[in-house]
Parts: C-alpha cells; structure tokens; sequence
C-alpha cells in the first residue's frame, strides 16, 4: 500500500480526491490538509465521509507529511512554492492547479503572478494520460490538465496532428457546471445568481487558453491561436465543448472518422460516438470518459466537434488517479473504473 | 376595446400570450381555442390562472371565432391551412409559428413538408419589430420571428448592413432553456433527462438556420451562409446567442460600439451593454428586452457577440404583442413594459 | 404621485419593492439607499434594470431621505434603532423585517438580542392585509409579516377562529425556495451545496414560530404552541406549507369548505381549490396570490392543509405595497395585480 | 460467478441495478429484458453504458431466460403473475415493485387492482436488510421495500419497539427527488413543469401507507396508524422523510440517541447523526446509506426525526444488492460501499 497524502482535500477536487482513493485498492489516505478547516475531522466538513473518513485535517505543512504520493489541489501560485527538488527526491507529486502547466512566460501573461518554481517546472510532466503515456510512466512530477483543456486537447489533437482542420479557424464554445467555479463563496455562484440562468465568463480571457495552444503545439505539432469562450451553466458537474474549425479541402467525415479512431480504438476512458449520436455531459458524470462526437457542416464545410466529460473527474481528480496508476505501474483504470450515475 | 382570439392557447406561447393580453388595457380576450384541451376552463389546464381566465376553451375551428385581432399559436403547418384572404379580409393575423416566415422553397427543404399556403405566404410581413416597423404598421398577417432568431438577428444586422464582419465566418452557437421545446412529451425534455446535463442538438439541420440567412439578406443586404448550433440548458426561460465572426482589417471596438448605437440607442427594448459587461438570461426573464454585449478578441481578429432575451417574450409572446401594438397605433410598449423579474 | 424611499434596496426583497414601485403608477422611487453598494448605480448592482433604474445608490442615512413613505428592507436589530417618534410624525413606515411584529419578550427570547424601539413598537400595526385592514388604513408603522408566517396564517387563523381544530396539535411543516435565505454570501446557499438537495434547518428553533403564535392568538382567538419546520428546496422563490392538525369530533371537509370560504370568497388575493386540487408554488411565483387547498385524512381524523405563496411577493413585497395601498386610499391591487408567471 | 437476470432493465431502477450489479465481483449479468426496448443495444438506450453493456436487450420472457438470480423492475402487478413456485424452485427473486411487499387485502385495496400471486405471496420475505436479515438468508422470494417505506421504517421501527412515541400520533412528512416518478413520460414530470416548484401528491392515499404500516407493526410491533405525505421536489435523487411524533412522558433525547445506538451502532449503512446535525440528501447519493437524526421539540414535547437515503439506492436498488449479497452468504456491502458522490 502506497501512502498517499493531499495537500487541500476540502476544496471540491481534494474531496473527490479522498473518494477515489478511498476506495482505491493500492493506496492509503495517510494526511489530509486544510488550510481552512485545520483540526476538524474531515466528515464533520464533508458529512459523506462519515464512518469513513472522520481523520481530522491537518495544517497544509508538507514537513508534517511523509508520503509516498502527494496530490495538490490547491489555487495557483502555491504549488510552485512548495514544490522543490528535495521534495521530488522522495515523494512523487502530482499538482492538480495551473502552475506547472505551461511556461513560465506565458504563466506571467495570462495568470498576472510571477512564477516561483521555474527550476522544477522543466521538470514536470504535462499529465495528459493518453497522450503522454510513456512519459508518465517515469515522471516524479505531474502537472494534471485543466477541465476545459482536457476535453479540449482530447477533441483536437488527433486532427490537427493529421492535418484535417485548417488551424487559424478554431473556435472553443464551452459550458461549464457550477463545481467548476470551486467551493469558495462568490456572488457569482451564489444559489439564486447562476440558478436558471446561463452566462458566458472570461471572454479572450480565460487562463485556459494558452494551456490550450501549448499542449495542441506539443502533442499536434502545429502553432495554433484560437478563440476559447467558456460558459456557465447551472448544474453541479460537467463539461461539454462544442468546436468548431474549417475542413482542410476534400476532407470528409469518413476521415474524421477514421483518424478518431486511428487514435482513440483502443482507449479505455476516451469514447468515440462518430457522427450518429452526440455527446451530453449526462452520460459521463461521476465517470473517467470522455465522449467525442462530430457532425460536418456541409453548407460551410466546418467540422462541428462536441465532446463531454466530467470536470470533476476526468477533468480534474479521476485523470489525476489515472496519472498516479500509470506513474506506479499499475493498471490504468484501477480505482477509477466507474460507471456514470445516471440520472444524477 | 379589441377583441382577441388565440388559436392554441393552451400551449406555452398561447399561455404567455393570455398572462399579457390579459393585463392589456386596449384588448379583450374573447376565444381562447385548445386542440388538447376543448372544453375545459382555461384556469383548470393552467391553475396559475384561477380566478382571472376562467373561461371555457373552445375547439380549433375559426368559424366559431369572431375578433378583430387572431394570434396563432400552434405547430408548423396548420397556419398556413386556415390563414386566408378571406380570413385576413376582417381579420388581423399574428402567426407565431413557421408558415409565413421563409420562403416556401426554404419551407419545403428544412420543414421537409410542401407549403400550403403560398397565396396568402406572400403578403405576410415578417414581424422583427425594430427593423421592419413601417410595414408591420400596414400588415394584415404578421410572421412573428423564431426565438434564436430574434436574438441572433438583432445582434446581426447592424454590422452585416454597415460591413464590420467577414460574413462568410459567423457561427451562433446559442443556448436555449426547455420551454423552447414547448409542453408536449418527451424523453428529451423528461425533467430527470435534462435537468442537470446541457446538449447540443439539431446540428446543422436546425429549422431557424434559414431564417435567420434570410432575414439577415433581406435586413442586413448580404446573403449570408452560417453555422448555427443550439443547445439545451436545464433551465426554464432564456436564450443565449454566443457569435462569433472575423472582423473586416482595421474595425475596432470603438466601431462596433457605434454601429450598435446608430441603429439601437432610440429602441426601448434593445438595451447595449457595450464590451464593458456581457449580457446573461438572468437580466431579462419575464421582460421583451433584447440585451447586447460583445468583445473583441485581438488575438485573433473576431468578435465575440453575447445576446440575451426571454424565449417566451422577446422571442415569442411580448413580441407578438409588439407587433400588435404597431398594428393598431398603440404605444409600442402597451402592457408589455414589463421589468425582468429576477431570481426567477 | 407619492414620494418613495426604500432603506435597503440592494437586497432581494428591497430589488423586488424596486420592481413593483418603478410600475407603480401612483409613487415615485426618490431615494434607494444600499449600505453595500453606496454610489453605485442601481442597474450596475441589478442589470436587469438598466435604463429603468439608473440612478445611484445613496447611503443608508435617513437624515439625507425626504419621503411620504419609507420601506425598510434591513436585516433584524436595525430598523427599531432608526425609526422614532419623529419620523413616524412625517413618513409613513412600512417595516420588512422583524423588529415590529412581535412582543419584545418573544423578539428578546428568540433573536437573541435586545429589542432597542419598544417606544415605537407599541405603535406598529401587523400588516397582515386580509385580517387587518381598518388598522392598517390609520397606521403610521406597518409590520410587514414574514413569508413562512404569511402563508400559515391565512391557512389557520379561519380555522382556529371557528373552532374547527385541536390547537394542541398543530404542526407546520414548510418548505421555501432559495431567495428566502437572502443575497448574502453563506456555505449553504452556495450554488452546488443547495442545487439537487434538500434539507431542514432551525429546527425548534425558528424566529417565525413565535410571531406564528402570537398572531393566531391575536386574530384567532386562542393561544397556541406548535411545530414549526422550515425546510430549504432547490428552487428559486415559492413557499409551501403543509400543515397538519387533528380536526374536533364530527368536523368534516364540507364544514372547512365553508369555513374558508366565508373568510376569503372576497378576498382578491386568497384563492380557495378547496379538496379537489392541491396548492403549488409554480401557480403563484411573480403574484400576490396565497393559494390554499385542504385534504381530510379519514383514517387518523386529521386535517391537511397545503398552501402556496412567492417568498418574495406576498410573503414580503408585494404584501408591503398592498399595505401601502391600503394605507394610502388607493385600491388595494394597485400595482400589484400581476398574473404569475409561468414557468418561471 | 452467480448469473443474473433482471426484467424491466431499462427502467430507473433496472438501470441503476445494471450499474451496480455491472461491477459487483460475483456476479455475471446474462439477460437484459425490457419491454419497451427490446432487441436494442442496452448502450443505445443508455448511453453512459457505451462500450461497457452493448449487449442487445431481450424480450420479457421467463422462458428465454436461464439465471441463479433474478431481479424484477416492473411496474405493479407484472411480477404476482410471472413468479411462480416453479420458478423459485430454480431461481431465487427479488422483485423491486409493489406486488409482494403487503397483504393481498391491503393490496387489494390501495392498489385497487386483485393481486394475482397469492400463492408465492405467503413465501415473500420482506427485504428490508437489518431488520429481516435472518429470514432473508434462506429466502427464494424477497420483497425489496419501497423508498419511502425503507426511510421511514429505519426511523421508526426503533422507536415503537422500545416504546417511546405516542403510536397515534405520527405524522411522515416525505419529500422526493423526481427519479422517483420513473422514466414513463407524464406532465407531472416533463422538465417545465415540476423544476422551480415543489408539490404534495397523493395526500392520504398513497400506497407506501400500508406498507409503512403493516411493517412497522411487523417489526416493532405495534398496531399504527399515521399520516403519510409525498412531495415532489426540483431534483434528481433523494428522498428527505421528516417525522413527527409525541414522546411518551418523561422521554428524553438521551433516550432516543441510546435506542437508535443499540439498534443501528453495528448497521453499516445505517448513520446516526443524534441531534447535533441534521441528514440531508446530498449527503447520501449514489450510495446505500440512510442516515438518521432527530431533535427535540421541547416546547411541545414533539420528536422531529429527520432521515435521508437515496431513492434509487438505499431505496431501490442498492439495497435489493444488499439483499442479493444477503441471500447468497456474500459479505453485506459486496459492490454496493460507494462513497456518496457530492456535489452531485
């Protein structure tokens, strides 16, 4: 049994964190932090857990820690700082926040904070499991993707790595549910503010964006800009992405088709719907997957893509579960397995 | 006092049309037809009611309807059946259905039904009150505009007519709540079915894609091919339009903000929010505005428009009103005036 | 055209007042005082009033307020330290919160805290439309009641008057939408900790079971001690009320029919469905209307009484303006006869 | 590896069992069958099964059907005819629907239809899992209680057996997500009209009456009857039961806490809160618990119990698990311990 501890298990993501490692058959919960809720026993914050998980919280001190594997969930510009050399020398550690992300130039421009890690930040892995697998495999630090981003890359890559989108046309039209907002109190997300209501947010602005064009340059080998505009949608979870981009000419949807599965066949958490159904984010909440589905515009000649995940899970804590199992050589899907909840 | 009858009072739009006429000080509701629900009082099938219209509704048979004004509620291809010169000979129409909205080519192909009433199909006049006033004061039979289409329109037009946009790039991807799908039943509009999960649906094949392309020739003076994706957001009342479309080289902020307030500063129920806040549905649930915001994203050269309405006011009921207004000489915004109510 | 001032107009029931005064066609709003967002215009705190109510917010300082009549919207402990003597002598006050509807002993009892305007209190008249209108056309200070206490009363007080049930077993069992908890930031009205859940809270222990008490007392005629139980639903607006209590021997359904009836046939804003259809939320949201409805029970000789009202209408502004209607000589629905809107 | 049928697999409750029975570690799902769907891929029907259950769903036919366990999901009335002794006599059955949970008198008359299976109904064992565990461990015939019933007796039957509330006066004031009302399409439960709202139904004559009644005086004893009243709330999942009971003289909330204690204190899946917080239904979703607490009403010597489980778990499904495992000398919680999932 591997020790794991989390740094920040009472914001949404450490709690989703503690449920799949819970249940996880390889790991033990050994310390969980919080700044905010510091010496109280974790089901009196999250009354879910209890019977199962009543340890009390413990101050976010890594020097108090002594784990195996250390999650970090917690706001940008903190992983940075506590992350070190010596740290990664005997704990591996997977950050679930933006700063280990994307370079530190483009960390300086979009998040407005100077970033303190740079020395450890050549050294993080971007943990898009089925794209960087075997770098995983033997990485001591792991930068877990963003929920827009992942849904996002998933949805692209494959295309623009086989040159069938003309990439100066890409839009991201994306919704998202309210957890994605955090657990920290806001007008914003206050009940009777976004409840029946839909807004988009963060317009040409949104820090998404440039993990968005670096990891589509990194793994599909083109420079891209695109436009990324993200919604919110009142409902607790989930992230449907529609995209859109111009076919390079006499590309069909037979060949979206086929390079979707070119890529895809044989992953277990990415689901390809072709071009006959669409995705919802009904379908994957509570789950690991990712569905992709695309319909072709012949009117425009524009590919329409629709993907969906939760954010929650492969958007956020069960990719980082599967990042851990690949980093320990376990099976991919242990612990995360899930079928979605349905209706939920 | 004029005497209104509503043809398909017992669904959604018909309901929201009784709640407006109702408090209307210049008409009398005298015939409120139900297919489903002959026979029974009105406050029976919509409780809210109760006490206020309490009258019996009568069959679907204009013989028995004598009023001066007639609405038209109900699903495409029934209009176009009863709606003659005859009828519009003592009777002014409002038609908030399809039949009289596009051409019956455009009809056949997207509605995949032949059009029956061509003869009357060309004196109709198409109902979007700010932009076609001068003819809806002298119409008989009015088409009242779709609800995406209205929003889509509205944000639309201004910058087509004055040449801002590259008209060959605009995609709407919009947001719709469920009572745009009316009352009838359905697995997709089952509440645990949609509440908690947003899709996308009808791509590329929505039936307002053509109305909104001719509507933006015969406004804007351009014909326009696009790309309109709408989506299905658990919420009751709103739409959302989300644009996106390059901008002519050298057309800033500053000229779209012009443009917009050349066309619309006078219109009480367009209200421009400039690019300094983004419109949301919240803001105007149970009113007729129209709010407009945008964003240029420099990035990449496009605009970003966000429009907001109410689906069962600006987008149907209020503004069927509107058009009556303009019919009969009354202020425009006669028993209409109402402020969005919020939390709703 | 009377002069309107509202202390406290940023809050969700001082927004509503706002709403249903700027249509009110007999008062003018002069000053909207915000302790929170002083100096800003009212339509940047509420954009669903942009171009309606632009002007700016003013401090709550009544020194700076020349009004007729003053609504105050204030959390508890506030109002009783602003409103004198002197005041009461020009401007007639209509109170939103707690500080005037209960006996000092109870409000010290249950609010906790010392009551500070027992000069002023002596004077406040219940504002309890329908049972007390000829004190409420004299009075300078309305008490405006509370929203779970609106909908109990006028569900018992007939009942209790004639005699028709045990008083010693009366239990409230209520359930109210998300509004009622008010704008202020809180754990619990986080949008994903209240969405798709429900719960009870302040059990035993709600501030509204005694001013519950002393009013049946008061208009019923006999003092009582119950249960009370609030409980927070998913939603909106909308109050329900289950109300259960043992009928005396030999009372049947036609004897409570009757006895409703002579209370309310006449009452424009009580609506009786009598046993035949039950009261919901979703038939009053937007109105003033208490929709009431009964069942016996008779396996177990108990009365069920369900009934509906909107939190923020009858149970708080609306009613408020029927009081100042009635305070003022107009007629009694002037601006508040709204048809509810649904669905909303 | 047991095989495994279910009839009715593509209903709410026929779903969820696939779900948990899909990763439960000793059983194989062999048919799928379903009225409505037959001869479709079960992941067309659901597609959050896709590439998990693709197998193609069969006729509702005993005789196609080969399995050591069969589940039964069907609406009332369907099960009393298909269950025979000579089914039993190869296959142990547990029904999820009304037909074996209660007398064929009581049947007879809330159901008001004739119950058809009187024969195998003597053999039924009631599955109501920690109180029936002895008699379910040899049974061939469970009945799985029904979601309100198992809420409501997990609250109770302690109470009345030990003796501490006044039988006559229990009161269950119940509230219920909408998955409660299944997935046949009804106005009740299309999306606009129950979201933003909350309902009574089925005052005083729903058919979970009898059998809260009939069980709580099969296990604590007692001959009851009280007055039981269902809500519809704006969610998903869940089910809130708010009672409300007389405490013998001299009762006190010591007492309460100690029976609920030496009742519950070893029951997995039964969590007391006591009376220091209060169950909520997001505290429970997607699992199999049902947590339980109570408060004191000291002023009129009332015991509120408030109690919260997931109707599609504790309620339906998880708990014919449970039995399942029961049945079968499986440990208790085989493929039933999740964590509940929250926000959800």
């Amino acid at each position: 049994m591997y020790k794991v501890a989390i740094l920040g298990s009472t914001g949404y993501v450490g709690e989703e964190l503690v449920r799949l490692l819970y249940n996880h058959p390889s790991v033990k919960l050994t310390h969980l932090s919080s700044h905010s809720y510091q010496s109280e026993p974790y089901s009196k914050v999250y009354p879910h857990f209890k019977d199962l998980v009543d340890e009390v919280c413990i101050e976010d001190d890594l020097s108090k820690i002594d784990a195996d594997i250390l999650f970090i969930a917690l706001p940008h510009g903190i992983a940075s700082k506590v992350v070190t050399k010596e740290l990664l020398a005997t704990t591996k550690v997977i950050d679930l926040g933006a700063d280990f992300r994307i370079t530190s130039e483009a960390y300086d421009t979009w998040y407005k904070v100077e970033h303190f890690g740079k020395e450890v930040l050549e050294e993080a892995i971007y943990g898009l499991c089925e794209w960087n697998r075997e770098y995983i495999q033997g990485a001591r630090l792991i930068a877990n993707p963003g929920c827009y981003v992942t849904c996002s890359l998933l949805s692209l890559i494959p295309l623009i790595k086989e040159g069938l989108i003309d990439t100066s046309t890409i839009i991201i039209d994306a919704k998202s549910g309210v957890t994605g907002a955090g657990r920290g109190l806001n007008i914003g997300t206050h009940y009777t503010e976004c409840n029946e209501s839909i807004k988009a947010y963060g317009l040409t602005s949104h820090r998404h964006t440039p993990e968005i064009e670096e990891k589509l340059e990194a793994f599909g080998g083109k420079k891209v800009t695109l436009t990324f505009t993200p919604h919110l949608v009142p409902m607790n979870r989930g992230i449907l992405t529609t995209i859109y981009a111009s076919l390079k000419p006499g590309v069909t949807n037979h060949e979206v088709n086929k390079v979707y599965n070119t890529y895809y066949e044989k992953e277990q958490f990415v689901r390809l719907l072709g071009d006959t159904s669409i995705a919802e984010t009904r379908w994957v909440k509570g789950s690991n997957f990712c569905d992709i589905s695309f319909k072709v515009d012949e009117r425009t000649n524009r590919l329409i893509i629709v993907s969906a995940l939760d954010n929650m899970m492969k958007g956020a804590a069960s990719q980082a579960v599967q990042n851990m199992n690949i980093m320990l050589g376990l099976e991919e899907d242990t612990g995360i397995h899930y079928v979605p909840l349905f209706p939920a």
